[in-house]
């Protein structure tokens, strides 16, 4: 059996279309496939220059430029493999990262040298620093080996261990083809990327526009006033968003429309609020609910435009090449699980942890939900005790691991309560060993984890809830806020 | 590595759009995806009750009909493996194929039943048999291995001698996706199909519509009218075409326009001649020249919407997934090879002509060909002496080798000349070691070769013209009879 070789990718789009747009930028600056082409060639023999090589781990730790995008293609000209670093994680939790992929170098762009300097590894280069290179004289790749590792991605999942999952070109390629089957290709598409590229949501997003000869329309981060003035003057077709990002769209919107050549919100990280999608229905915003993970390279189960209206709160169904099942004992909410050439073929240098999750091709979500007597998917529940907050993904074993390092403290738990703004927000409950202060706790979590995953209470509780086998049991938390 | 696996497509497609439209008639019949996938499930389970099964090679001897489409469906559900005959092919050359191919069992419509029993295979039954038989309680293929073969068509190549060329799930598959990212997906797509199914042509057609969810528009066989009917009163958007059909079409649409809904005519089957491209463009009828074989799957370079008019004669770029080469010694005009998933991996049991053709993935069409200063590929001769003839393949070795045959004939040399109905037709020029009548000659090729092979002009010339190596120079032949 042979493995699966496309032309490279981008030099491929460069050359099918060569004059059209491969990303657009708020400010009006435009690519094209051939401008993008030829600057991450160059951006490669440059990275070459310094010593980048093939089976390279290379870290990215960047906002949403143009630069991180030409630096991602540049890797896949070398055939080494991005890692890519989400922005918002302390100096311990990159260090972890660091370690565990076999990073060899770091890139970043300058206003992030601090951060970067601040991380214990050696070859690390800016974007500026880069560019100044001279371009060494070597063979870029040409094709594409589809099993092949182009990305690795760190998710904690339920362990509290952060995890790199590695991502082939052909999990890409198989989930920008699935997400064809299910939207369409349309020869106006532009595809609104605020979501970080640090994520599979946002990455996902520039692998269609290669694939597809579609412009990435691109924001440094999330404003609801840019989105608008996209879709509405811009011709942007397609917006990827979380909840927290459609509720200020359509808040935003108010009694207006959208003009009829946005044709997809696709809307993921976590099940959104039904009065939410209720609302979006009545004012005609087309949105896609979906189900994915990082794992699954992005959605993996989706609404489509014929059923977005029809089923409601419904993630939809398993794109055209994946597979969906629940198993449950009694038919109804259980386990989903998914298959498909999309889904990771498993985590670096965890084989322990991939064998956990991966059986047969299928993989164990986590996350609990049932299909109705149409085959529709309904996520009920999130993978265990994940807590989404603004589209990232917190683990709360995570936030207590660190907790439960502080020296006043025995024990801790941590849950996740509602928010109107962010969705969800981790709250902690912590056993304590000596009196201490909630300023002096905020103070050692902010050393040690990201901002979004600091805890919004801390509460001091006699003992934390526990089952016969002594495991914390974290649906328990919230109730003992309420006494 | 693993074998990439994805759900059933026809049954994926059933539960994505069970009311779509699969299968549309000219008499206004439609079968929906569903009721596509209930048939052809059913069917399958009635083929096994004549003892059909995994691996075994099912011909189907057809016309264009619906249950055509269902017992291909079936077959694989069965997991067996379709062998496509094409009709006007006399009782030789079908005992030839199914010979070759291992084929156990035959399926026809009742009007072929004639030939069919004329054809030494035991087991064999009519389409209405096929649906007298109860279906058996057996599990069904819920999955489709892209490495697993699905079809074997025949093709003959310069040697004369015909070869099953194998293609796989997947090289239908990557054929569908490479159209799809070339064309795009829309909602509103029709594809008329009056190629012959037992073509690749046709057959790709079929598989686009199960993995695009797109109706097939199916016609027996071509007929301008109907073809003009299905484009301006029932939504057809695209129609595969080769040249003899492109003309009529034109002649039949005058001064008149296409719809806008229109949005392909996909020319296959040999260069097209430039006036008809230059009258077409002048119509505002959008043609997408392509270039490609049965080992190709159908179309592996096209043009696309873009190009379509700024590069009329061309065949276009390699389709996404695909690449092209010309290997010339002076960098002109040279042999065309492509390379890509959609392309056969080989011959039926025919390991020497595998190797002679495919070589690291390339495949060596045998046609010349050059690519202009932009990557277009222009096909400028066919592969060797091939003949198209109303898009029907000829090689003139298979006709030179019957020829032979007779006694009163000591060799025999044919060759392609213009025609205005069908592009090209065949001649042959005889050497006779007696004198013999052309009426015995033409009743002598009747019993061996198609119909659509008989040389319409016999020559009896008393030389061949041959090379220093004594091989004959066909390209010689019509030079002879302007003599």
């Amino acid at each position: 059996m042979q493995d699966t070789t496309i032309p490279h990718w981008l030099s491929k789009q460069a050359d099918i279309s060569p004059h059209c747009s491969a990303i657009e930028l708020v400010n009006g600056q435009r690519l094209t496939f051939e401008e993008l082409k030829n600057q991450s060639q160059t951006y490669a023999k440059k990275l070459a220059d310094w010593g980048v090589k093939e089976g390279f781990h290379v870290a990215i730790l960047s906002t949403n430029k143009q630069e991180m995008i030409v630096a991602i293609h540049a890797l896949s000209y070398l055939k080494a493999v991005a890692v890519l670093l989400n922005i918002r994680l302390t100096k311990d939790e990159l260090m972890y990262q660091l370690n565990d992929a076999d990073v060899c170098f770091l890139i970043y762009p300058e206003e992030l040298k601090d951060k970067a300097s601040s991380l214990s590894i050696k070859h690390q280069a800016s974007y500026t620093e880069i560019h100044q290179r001279h371009p060494k004289k070597i063979a870029l790749a040409k094709e594409i080996r589809l099993n092949d590792p182009f990305t690795i991605m760190y998710t904690s999942g339920t362990t509290g261990f952060p995890k790199g999952v590695i991502h082939t070109y052909g999990n890409h390629w198989w989930s920008a083809i699935g997400s064809a089957l299910n939207l369409g290709i349309h020869d106006q598409d532009k595809w609104l990327a605020a979501l970080p590229l640090f994520h599979v949501s946002g990455l996902s997003i520039l692998i269609r526009s290669v694939i597809y000869g579609m412009p990435v329309y691109l924001l440094e981060k999330f404003n609801k006033k840019a989105v608008h003035q996209a879709i509405i003057n811009d011709g942007v077709t397609i917006v990827s968003v979380v909840t927290v990002m459609l509720q200020q769209l359509v808040e935003e919107l108010g009694t207006n429309q959208y003009p009829t050549t946005l044709r997809c919100f696709l809307l993921g990280g976590g099940p959104a609020p039904l009065p939410l999608l209720k609302q979006a229905k009545k004012l005609n915003v087309p949105v896609f609910q979906s189900f994915g993970m990082t794992e699954t390279a992005s959605q993996i189960v989706t609404l489509n435009a014929n059923d977005a209206l029809k089923k409601v709160g419904s993630a939809g169904k398993a794109l055209f090449p994946a597979q969906v099942k629940v198993e449950s004992s009694d038919q109804t909410i259980g386990e989903i699980y998914v298959k498909g050439p999309m889904v990771t073929s498993g985590y670096y240098k965890k084989p322990e942890a991939t064998n956990k999750i991966l059986k047969d091709g299928w993989l164990a979500t986590g996350d609990l939900g049932y299909l109705d007597d149409e085959g529709f998917l309904y996520v009920v529940d999130r993978r265990n005790d994940l807590i989404i907050s603004g589209g990232e993904n917190i683990y709360p074993s995570e936030i207590e691991s660190v907790l439960s390092g502080h020296p006043a403290i025995k024990e801790a738990g941590v849950t996740g309560i509602s928010d109107d703004k962010w969705g969800e927000v981790p709250i902690a409950f912590v056993v304590t060993n000596t009196q201490i202060a909630f300023d002096e706790v905020m103070n050692y979590l902010r050393e040690h984890i990201a901002n979004y995953k600091l805890p919004k209470e801390i509460h001091e509780v006699a003992a934390l809830p526990r089952n016969a086998s002594n495991k914390l049991v974290r649906s328990q938390l919230r109730h003992i806020r309420k006494e």
